[in-house]
């Protein structure tokens, strides 16, 4: 087992490594920049090591400082927690030439897995469903309608070089896609000086379900059921929860199969995520996978009561998996809110400040993973997560009751923050019978009058 | 169900009670002394009320106020909480009287268990085994050995009129028990004007293990295992967990079966919790039974997924328990750590101050249950407990560490607390080893040595 951890990363995640770290009895070392000398992680951890400025590109994604800082305190391992560095091979690399163990898959799956065009091949060899489209630009209207009838309608056309919502053109019919084609391609090539399109199946309105993965250097493959992400805004999550509400067994299952072959074929280890759409068909389709933890793993750890940090830290030093498939319970139901200092109102413009009063929810069912404190200043320079509030219940009722109670009781002044938007949420009908889908953030602020707020 | 709930307590399980009504859709109403205007229990709360000045005889325990309180506010029931009014049967009457629910057992068997004697008798007929003793003084040291003989040595010679450890006596041998018999109740007769003596078994660093029943209103009574409680000091306890380590799991469900069978004979029902002592030879009898909620049921929460205060609303609004015990399902290891302010290390004395700094720990397995904030002041005028730290784990040695790490990032300043003390008794060899038993505590100090704290 390692003997020292260097945690490359900041906010609540340095600190959940850290007590992975005390938990496990190996010595841990936070890499902080000069704007987090005042953080939680680095009063816990049992040594810190300043990396560089704030500006993440001069200290949490400065690879020569982090692995000096790794070298200079000791440490046999880095954790790179998620963002940042988390999905990096050129850091894998130099840890491997320097004998130091990056935390996360192997070097050959983090690579593989970045490149959506590669990880989408590897997964249709693998014979996960990913969804139907053109692996190449379409070039006439004559090519576009025999794919768009093999594929069937609606489909969407995308601009070649678009990306992140933009360039997307929703068609339903033959003659939409008639008069449509030309006009798409038009535009492509007016906005980015490039009129090719894809062709690829429309899902209209689906979920965003994903299988959480963990797996021994030992050819163990094993999945902790699956989390519904579905809130979420510009493909930012805001709400998770276990198991996926509305989801027939059957196909809860041919997801969790769908995973775990999906990692067996890529020789996964470690602990990852297979994302999927799920249309309302329950059709379940591949969009990427994440191999490192993520943001909302303490949702799974809530209800199989395994501890994901200390399992990476585990199979990272060669430990072989401790449990089979038929060990992994899972108990109740656990949803977990997004705190961000943003405000939702004002279309989540990020927000900065010292917390005044911080008075995080307790009590049953609850979890907070939070890096605030009284008297924190909450920098400007990172992403805007403030704290985590989980919730379980022994079902889904129960966890949103103490859900909305723990929101109701949580103080944090200071700074404008999106607790009142996720009670708002979590308390609509369509929440609360789990119709949930990735327009919901959406809709709910669209069917929106000011006086609701 | 209830519309309107008068919590009359304060402190941590006002706020557990605040958010057991919270979570049921139920109004609450926190009933504080003066002491107790500017509390965590009175923020959160729908509603407040103030009963009275800070002393607890003028507030807390004023029956005429806190009814009062109940009926002004229009509340339909009134939980006691634990300690102050939990088990006064006059509470009960009353309220009877004027239509209020009172949250808590039937008051027949809150009388009969509050006196030890007729607790005793109840619980021979019941079948379930007491500590051999006998009922009556023992007038003549003849008929003492006597008895002794049956009973077995060592025994204990306990003056009538002591209490609380006072007037105590261990006799191993028959030869002891002659000389010493005469020169016990001279003793007793010195200190208390009152020379007679109780005979009773001694047991030789007992464990105290207790049951907690849960029973509806209509004969169904199912325990949720039991909770070792052996850390203690004069009585108070300090550590709680479940389920009990090192116990036979034959001794475990023989002591379930027989908490079971004492409150079918009562006619128990909510929740309530049979106490036992177990010897070193898994002999085990019933101490008490404690006829209200504990401070310590988030253990059993915590392993059963099962909330306690939830349920104690509910059966006593009369609905009946909606599950079996073949329902009951416990899940790995929990151990709850009482923070109190007193300084361990000053012979536990009580202290008072401002709370300059609060940071709870957080993170997989930890749940706090507490009253403070940041700038809270803390009262002189009640007990001493600041937080209840419980730690999961999926198995001991996992919610150990947790704890450990948990109580290493506590921060509390402003008033000394135990903090210190539990990461010692919880860091033990014997503690890590289960061998815990109720001198646990007395041992840990006097084999100290001052540079050890």
């Amino acid at each position: 087992m390692f003997k020292k951890i260097l945690i490359a990363n900041r906010g609540e995640i340095a600190v959940r490594v850290v007590r992975a770290c005390r938990e496990l009895g190996i010595r841990s070392v936070v890499a902080y920049s000069e704007a987090d000398r005042e953080s939680l992680a680095v009063r816990l951890a049992d040594e810190s090591v300043c990396v560089g400025p704030a500006p993440s590109s001069k200290s949490y994604l400065n690879i020569p400082s982090i692995v000096s800082a790794a070298l200079i305190t000791g440490c046999d391992a880095i954790h790179p927690g998620y963002g940042f560095l988390s999905e990096n091979t050129y850091l894998c690399e130099i840890c491997e030439r320097i004998g130091i163990t990056f935390i996360g898959p192997p070097r050959h799956a983090i690579e593989q897995m970045s490149d959506k065009a590669m990880a989408r091949q590897a997964m249709k060899e693998a014979g996960v469903p990913i969804i139907p489209g053109t692996e190449e630009p379409v070039s006439n209207l004559e090519r576009a309608a025999r794919i768009a009838r093999d594929i069937g309608y609606p489909v969407l056309l995308k601009a070649v070089a678009g990306g992140g919502g933009r360039g997307m053109r929703v068609v339903h019919t033959p003659e939409e896609l008639a008069s449509t084609f030309e006009v798409a391609s038009s535009e492509a090539d007016a906005a980015f000086k490039d009129g090719r399109l894809y062709i690829e199946k429309y899902l209209d309105r689906p979920r965003h379900v994903e299988v959480q993965i963990i797996a021994d250097k030992y050819g163990k493959v094993l999945h902790l059921g699956e989390r519904d992400c579905s809130v979420q805004r510009r493909h930012q999550k805001l709400i998770e929860e276990s198991p996926a509400p509305n989801l027939s067994n059957r196909t809860r299952e041919a997801i969790h199969k769908a995973a775990i072959k999906g990692a067996k074929h890529i020789r996964f280890h470690n602990v990852g995520t297979f994302e999927f759409l799920v249309d309302q068909q329950e059709k379940f389709y591949f969009i990427e996978v994440n191999t490192r933890i993520q943001v909302e793993h303490p949702v799974t750890e809530m209800v199989t009561g395994i501890d994901l940090v200390k399992w990476q830290i585990r199979l990272a030093a060669g430990e072989p998996l401790g449990f089979d498939q038929k060990d992994v319970e899972f108990r109740g139901h656990c949803i977990e809110s997004r705190i961000v200092a943003e405000d939702p109102y004002k279309d989540f413009a990020p927000q900065a400040g010292v917390i005044d009063l911080y008075i995080p929810p307790g009590g049953p069912g609850i979890r907070v993973d939070s890096h605030l404190y009284c008297g924190y200043r909450v920098p400007t320079y990172y992403d805007s997560l403030l704290a985590k509030v989980l919730a379980w219940g022994d079902d889904r009722d129960e966890a949103i009751a103490r859900m909305l109670r723990a929101l109701d009781e949580f103080v944090i002044t200071g700074v404008q923050t999106s607790i009142e938007f996720h009670r708002e949420a979590i308390d609509r009908t369509d929440f609360r019978k789990g119709n949930v889908h990735t327009k919901f953030v959406e809709e709910m602020f669209s069917n929106k009058v000011p006086s609701e707020r």
